[in-house]
C-alpha cells in the first residue's frame, strides 16, 4: 500500500497511475515530458528510447518503472523481450548498434551522477554517429528515469507481481501516448 | 563548456538555461512542472518548496542548481541566505518548522533511493502536520531536482563561479515565474 491515500485502487491503478490520479496538475507535464522523451518524432526510434528507459529503470531496480517500459520498449523493437532482457543483462553483449551502445553508457552515467558523463564518453558516442539532439536527449531520458522511478518508490506504490500485467499497457501506450 | 554545442553564450545562459534554449520541447514541460512544484498555490510557501529544491541539490552537489535555488529561496524566505546556508550545513539544527524538518528528511531519503523511504519517515512528518499532498509533492520535489541535477551536470554545463550571479535571476523567478 501507497505511503499515501491515493484515492483509487492500487491493483487498477499501479505504479505511477496511482499518483497521476492522485495529482493531476504535476502528471500533466510529468506526461508531456515522457511524450516527447519517449515518442515525439526523433532519430531514435521510440524503441530505441524506451530502451534507454528500462534500461536505467533497471539500474535503478525500479521494478514497475522497469517493467512497464520494458514492455513499451519490447513492443516496439524487432527482437522484443528477448532483445530487452539481453541488454538489461549485459548492455555490452548484446545485439544492439555501437551507437546506442555508446548512448547507453552514458545513461548508464548519468544513472550514478550527472558529473560521471566525461568528454571520452561523449565522443566516444559522437564517433559512432550520434548527434547533439541524440546525446542531450539520452541524458534527459537517463535523468528523468532517476526522477521517476524515485516518484514510483519514494510513494511506496505498488509494482504488478505478473510481468504479463504491462503488456495490455505497452498496446495502449505504443496506439495512444503518455497521458491519454 | 559543455558537451555539446547549445547554439549559445554560456556566460550569458548558464546551466540549465543553455540546454532550455537548445531544446524547446523538453524546456517547455521542464518548465511547467518546475512552474506547479515550486510557485503555484499551495500549503507549503514558495520559499519553502525551493528551500527542499536547494537542499537535495546541494546533496547532489550540482553547483548551479543549489546556487540559483538557494538564492530563489533566499529571496522567498524571511530568515533568507542566512537560513538557506543553515539547513543545508545541519537541516536538524535549523531553525525551521518541525514539519518542514520532517519533510526534508523524506526529501533526503528520495535523492538517495526512492525505497529508503520508509513508513516511520512518513509517519514523521503526517505527526507534525503534513498533508497528504505535502508528502507527495515533497517526494516529486526532490525526485525532480534528482533530475535537474543529472541533466545539468550530464551535459557539462557551466555553473557561475560568483553566487551573485543568481540573484538577479532570483528577482525574475519571483517576478514572472519559470519558463517566461
Amino acid at each position: 500500500m501507497a505511503h499515501i491515500d491515493l484515492g483509487v485502487d492500487e491493483n487498477e491503478f499501479p505504479g505511477i497511475r496511482g499518483p497521476m490520479r492522485f495529482r493531476p496538475e504535476t502528471a500533466k507535464p510529468l506526461n508531456e515530458l515522457a511524450e516527447v522523451l519517449l515518442r515525439a518524432p526523433h532519430s531514435l526510434s521510440p524503441g530505441e528510447r524506451e530502451l534507454i528507459a528500462a534500461y536505467v529503470s533497471g539500474l535503478n531496480e525500479c521494478t514497475f518503472c522497469c517493467g512497464s517500459h520494458s514492455a513499451f520498449a519490447a513492443a516496439q523493437l524487432d527482437g522484443g523481450m528477448h532483445l530487452v532482457d539481453q541488454v538489461r543483462a549485459d548492455a555490452d553483449a548484446a545485439p544492439i548498434s555501437a551507437k546506442l551502445r555508446a548512448l547507453l553508457r552514458i545513461a548508464a552515467a548519468v544513472r550514478e551522477d550527472g558529473r560521471k558523463v566525461t568528454a571520452e564518453l561523449v565522443e566516444a558516442a559522437r564517433g559512432e554517429g550520434a548527434t547533439d539532439v541524440e546525446i542531450h536527449d539520452t541524458v534527459l531520458i537517463a535523468a528523468a528515469f532517476c526522477m521517476f522511478n524515485r516518484y514510483v518508490d519514494g510513494l511506496g506504490t505498488l509494482a504488478p507481481a505478473d510481468p504479463q500485467a504491462f503488456v495490455a499497457h505497452a498496446q495502449r501506450i505504443v496506439e495512444f501516448g503518455y497521458g491519454r
